[in-house]
């Protein structure tokens, strides 16, 4: 922003373009945006923040995300609490739940094993997801990590720490997605679909 | 956002969409974003909201967003207070100022004539431009609003009102955008330019 603008705006704009995916032209629209908003708009944005910041923490069993000691779905009865959907993060939980197709519980690592960004299995939520199977009645665990590198590594990690407790370990399938068009795949993803073929 | 997430995340996230060009998605991602941030990073945050919202308004002069009494352009004495560069909005000022190369003063507009967006007159900061002009000193009004229908309208109705008190009044140059092509210019641009042109 030019110099000559009033110092809160400046500020109020580095605020925004901090955020990812907000460069500085757009943090500053949003600068100006907010401030012709009325006054109590403004407080509910700034009371939002907080309170999310200072409500929300990890739940005791699944480690996503709530403001209770346990969340939603942990503490759901009518769930299969013997069937776990092992993610990264707990925006991953939210698109699983999105499909209502699935009647398991969670658990969020808050992360994938990725040593070049000096992230190592003591800094998951691994030791947790451990405690949870000691109970005897897990039956299932579904590695949903992403199919990217780390997130493979990840669930090959686990699955070798976690196939020895006498559980069963699957993994999410791959192949093309639904509505996708063959000639615009790539050459690992159709590879999959290929070697995963199904009878029909 | 699904049902199962916690409350505060879901308000943070209704508050976030609320922005300009921020859809849910996005908006769902920067509240995960803000409670992976430390607590002191929000705070700032949410004071940065608070502060820019009550510490800003109008400069007394010009219009423009400023903290004082008079903006950092007004209260300039080596500034050029005799011409002054009409703007709709506090973001054009800050275009100008980027040129380095403008030394007269602005008034902010806050709008444009607009009687389908209900916007008349009125509601622009009009009043304030003319009893500028009452000190009789100065000498040229620059309309740079934008080159809409609105705009041109306001440069248009702005001129017949301030024609009759002796000041030159003029209008920014339209034409091709420098770095542009030719190829790609629309019509109207193109009409403009060639109606605009200069002899070499």
């Amino acid at each position: 922003m030019a110099e000559n603008t009033a110092l809160p705006l400046v500020v109020l704009a580095e605020q925004f373009a901090k955020l990812p995916g907000i460069g500085m032209k757009t943090a500053q629209r949003l600068a100006y945006h907010m401030i012709s908003r009325p006054e109590k708009d403004v407080e509910a944005f700034a009371d939002a923040l907080l309170k999310a910041k200072r409500t929300i923490h990890a739940c005791r069993c699944c480690q996503n995300l709530t403001d209770g000691d346990l969340c939603p779905i942990c503490s759901d009865e009518t769930r299969d609490h013997n069937i776990i959907c092992v993610v990264e993060a707990p925006k991953d939980v939210v698109a699983f739940e999105r499909t209502n197709e699935y009647k398991g519980v969670y658990h969020v690592l808050h992360g994938v094993i990725s040593p070049l960004d000096g992230v190592m299995p003591e800094q998951l939520k691994i030791k947790e997801l451990l405690s949870r199977l000691q109970s005897g009645n897990v039956r299932e665990l579904i590695m949903a990590t992403n199919p990217t590198v780390e997130g493979d590594a990840t669930a090959m990690y686990l699955a070798q720490l976690i196939k020895p407790l006498g559980v069963t370990v699957s993994r999410l399938a791959f192949g093309l997605p639904v509505g996708g068009v063959l000639e615009y795949a790539d050459e690992v993803t159709l590879y999959r679909a290929l070697e995963n073929r199904n009878k029909m």
